[in-house]
C-alpha cells in the first residue's frame, strides 16, 4: 500500500512526505519498503535520510537502483556506501556501467566531473535536422527523459558546437547541424570546482551544458537542476560559516549539533579570554571608575556589529567576484570612510548618552573617541579579513567572523579603557 | 569600436567588462554609445549600473530596448524609470506591446507575475507532433530564441498539458500532442511570491514552468535562469540580514554604505545600552570584585555566539521548509538540549580558566553556573526569535539577531553579576 501510494505521488512529494516521518519511523518504513522504494524518490531524499536509507536497502535494491539512475545521482548512492559495500555491489552490476560509475566516482568531490551525468545526446556535425529527429524518434526510448540541447562532435569525439532543441525544431529538415551550432558558452572541465561551474550556469543563463576533458573530447553533461542544489549548498554553507556553525541539517541529533558548534565555541572561548586579558590590564582604572565597566560592552557591541557587516558584505561580493583587482581597493577606502562616518554618528550618540547618565564630560569625550577608533578599524578589519583569507587560498567566510570580532573586541577595549585610564585618573 | 568590440562578446561577458569600469567612466561610455548599447547587454547589468545607463541612455534607446528584450526584461527597465518618462515611453510602443508591459507593471514586485515573460509556445490539443513541427519551421524567427517546453492548451486558451521538447522530439509525427503531455507540476499564479516560485523550481527540478492566472488561462512562462537570480538574490538577503545590514552593492558609494547601516547600528545602541544598565546594577558588585569586570564579557561572548549560532541553523532550515509543525516542536527540544550540553562543556572550561586564573572556588563555580544558564538560553533564544518572527508573518532573517544577541548579553550579564552578588558578596 506505501509503495503504491507512493508511487502516485512526484518523487520530490513522495520524498517530501517520507522526511516528514520521524528518523526512526523512516528507516522501518523503508526496511518495509525494500526494493519497491522508486530509485527516483531516493535520489530526491535529503542527504541525512538518503544516507540511512541507503544503509538500510538491500544490496539488490541499492544495485538496482543503481541501474535506473543517471549516471551523476547513482555516484551520489555510490558515495554513500562503505568501502567494501560498494565493491560487492559494484561487481554485479554490468562491466560498462561499472567503468562509468568507477570513473564517476575517480573524480574529486564537489567537481564538475561528480556532478556531469554521461547520458547526454551527441550527433555528427554531418547530419542534417532531419536526421537528428528520425535517429530520436528509432532509439526513443533509449534517450535521456529530459535534455535541452544535443552536442555536435567529430570524428574524435570531440565536441565542435551546441544545438538548442528549440533550434532544431525551427529549422527545415535539410539543414545540416554543422550550420546551426553555436560555440559552447562555457567550457566545463572534470576537475573544475562547483562553484565556478555553477557561476558559469548564472553568468550565461544555461539550462546545460557539456564537459569536455583536456583533449576536447565530450565526456558527460551538467544540468541546471544540480546547479541550483550546489548554489543552495555554497550559499547555506556562507551563512552557516559565517555564523560559527560547520554544518546543519534538518534531521541533526542533539550530538550532530553539539559537534557542528562546540568547535568554533572552542576557538571563541580562546579569544574571549584575549579580551579579558586586556580588560585586566585596566584593573586598577575600572576600581577606581566603575562606569567604565558599565559602557565597555556598548563599545565592544558597535565595533563588533559593524565589523560584522563589512564582513557581510564583502563575504557576498567575493562570492559574486566583484571584489576583483581595483575594484577591493575602491571597497577598502569605501569601508574605512564609512567605517569613519558611521563611526563619527555613533560616537556623538554614545557620548551624549553617557553624558546624560554620568554628567562626566571626560569620560563622554573618552568613549566617543574610542567609539570612532573602533568603527574605523571594524571597517578595516571587515574587509580585509575576507579579502586576506582568500588570497591565502582559505574560504572567506569560514573562520573570519571570529577573526574580526576579535581584532574589534581588542580595538574596543585597548582603546577605551587606555584611554580612560590616560584621561580619567 | 566600442560597439562593435561590445558586439563581438557574450552580453554577460560585455556586461562584465562594462561593469569594470568605475562608475563614472561608465557612465560616459553608455552616453557615447547611446542606441548602439545592445538591449542584451543592458539587461545582463547588475542593478545599479543597469539603473545608470538607462537614465543616461536618450528615450529613442530606450524604447527600442524594450521592444527587443523579452518581457520580464521589459518590465525590468520600465520599473528603472521616473514616472512621466516611463508614460512618455510607453505611448511610442505599438499599442499591443504597450497593453503587455502595463499589465507585467501592474503585478506586485516579486511576484510570478512580474518574472514571467509573455513570450512563450503553445499549441491546441489536437494538434499532433508533425504540425507542431511544421509549425514552428514555418514562424521559425517568431519563435522565442530559447525555450524548453511547449504548452498545451484548450480553446479557451487553458492549459492543459506539458510537452518538453525532448518528448516532442523523440515522438512519431501522427501522435497528438494530448496523448505525450504531462500534467504541470507547479501550479504558479501571477500573484505568488518569487520565493514560493524559487521554491517550486528548485523542488521539481524545472528549466521552465507556465503560469496561469484564476481562470486557469496560460498568461506567461517562468526560465529557470531568472529563478536562479531569485534565489541568490534571496540568499543574500537572508545572509546580509542576519548581519544587520539592509542592502549591498559593488557599486554602493560611502554614502549608500551609511544608509545601508546605520539604522541596525542605531538600534544596537540602544540595545547596547540595556546591557549597560543590566551592568550598572551591580556597580557596588563590581567595584567589590574587579574580577567580575573582566570576566563577564566571556559569558556575553560565548552565549551570543552560541545564540547567533543557533538562529543561523534555524533561518537556513525555515528558508528550506525544513520547519513546519512536528520538526519545530523537534528543533526546539534539540536546541535546549544541544545548549545544554555545549553549555556545561564551556561551563567547565572557562570555571577551570577563572579558577587557575582567579583561584577563586567561588568565582568559578558563578561563571560556569551563569554560563550554563546563559546557553540553554541561547539555545531557547536562537530558535524561537525566528520561528516567532515567522509566525508573526516577518521575515525570520530580518532584526531576529539584534533580538537574540540583546537576550543573550541580559542573561549572560544578570545570571553572571546577579549570581556573583549573592554569593561572593
Ligand atoms: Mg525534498
Ligand atoms: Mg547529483
Ligand atoms: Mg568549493
Ligand atoms: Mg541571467
Ligand atoms: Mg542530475
Ligand atoms: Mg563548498
Ligand atoms: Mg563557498
Ligand atoms: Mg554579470
Ligand atoms: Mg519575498
Ligand atoms: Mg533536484
Ligand atoms: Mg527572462
Ligand atoms: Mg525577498
Ligand atoms: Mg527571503
Amino acid at each position: 500500500w506505501l509503495a503504491r501510494t507512493l508511487q502516485r505521488m512526484h518523487p520530490a512529494d513522495a520524498a517530501d512526505a517520507l522526511e516528514a516521518l520521524s528518523f526512526d519511523t523512516f528507516s522501518e518504513a523503508v526496511e518495509l519498503l525494500g526494493g519497491e522504494l522508486p530509485a527516483d524518490i531516493l535520489i530526491e531524499l535529503r542527504d541525512s535520510y538518503r544516507e540511512e536509507a541507503v544503509e538500510v536497502l538491500p544490496d539488490a535494491a541499492v544495485a538496482s537502483a543503481l541501474d535506473e539512475l543517471d549516471s551523476d545521482d547513482a555516484t551520489t548512492i555510490l558515495e554513500d556506501l562503505e568501502d567494501d559495500r560498494r565493491e560487492r555491489i559494484l561487481e554485479d552490476l554490468a562491466p560498462i556501467d561499472r567503468a562509468q560509475l568507477e570513473r564517476g566516482l575517480s573524480y574529486e568531490e564537489e567537481s564538475a566531473g561528480r556532478l556531469m551525468q554521461t547520458e547526454f545526446v551527441a550527433a555528427p556535425e554531418y547530419w542534417t535536422v532531419g536526421h537528428a529527429i528520425d535517429h530520436a524518434r528509432d532509439i526513443g526510448e533509449e534517450l535521456p527523459e529530459v535534455f535541452y540541447e544535443l552536442y555536435v562532435i567529430d570524428p574524435g569525439h570531440r565536441l565542435i558546437g551546441i544545438v538548442q532543441l528549440a533550434t532544431l525544431l525551427r529549422t527545415a529538415r535539410d539543414v545540416q547541424l554543422s550550420d546551426i551550432m553555436k560555440d559552447p558558452l562555457s567550457s566545463l572541465k572534470p576537475d573544475m570546482d562547483q562553484e565556478e561551474v555553477a557561476f558559469q550556469f548564472r553568468k550565461y543563463s544555461l539550462a546545460a551544458a557539456p564537459v569536455t576533458d583536456e583533449g576536447g573530447r565530450l565526456v558527460g553533461m551538467i544540468t541546471v537542476d544540480d546547479m541550483v542544489d550546489v548554489m543552495q549548498e555554497e550559499n547555506a554553507e556562507d551563512l552557516l560559516s559565517l555564523l560559527n556553525v560547520t554544518s546543519a541539517d534538518g534531521a541533526d541529533t542533539v550530538w550532530d549539533t553539539v559537534k557542528a558548534r562546540a568547535p568554533w565555541l572552542g576557538v571563541n572561548l580562546f579569544t574571549a579570554f584575549i579580551a579579558s586579558a586586556i580588560i585586566s590590564l585596566f584593573e586598577g582604572a575600572i576600581a577606581q571608575v566603575v562606569a567604565l565597566a558599565v559602557l565597555m560592552p556598548v563599545v565592544a557591541a558597535l565595533g563588533g556589529n559593524a565589523g560584522s557587516q563589512g564582513l557581510a558584505v564583502a563575504v557576498r561580493a567575493i562570492a559574486e567576484r566583484q571584489l576583483d583587482g581595483d575594484a577591493a581597493r575602491r571597497a577598502i577606502l569605501r569601508e574605512v570612510l564609512s567605517g569613519f562616518v558611521n563611526g563619527l554618528i555613533f560616537a556623538i550618540g554614545v557620548g551624549v548618552i553617557s553624558l546624560v547618565w554620568f554628567r562626566d564630560i571626560e569620560l563622554a569625550l573618552v568613549i566617543a573617541t574610542a567609539m570612532l577608533a573602533t568603527f574605523v578599524w571594524a571597517g578595516l578589519s571587515g574587509i580585509l579579513v575576507p579579502l586576506g583569507l582568500k588570497r591565502l587560498g582559505a574560504d572567506p567566510a569560514v573562520a573570519s567572523s571570529v577573526f574580526v570580532l576579535t581584532l574589534t573586541d581588542v580595538m574596543a577595549f585597548f582603546s577605551f579603557l587606555g584611554l580612560a585610564s590616560i584621561v580619567l585618573l
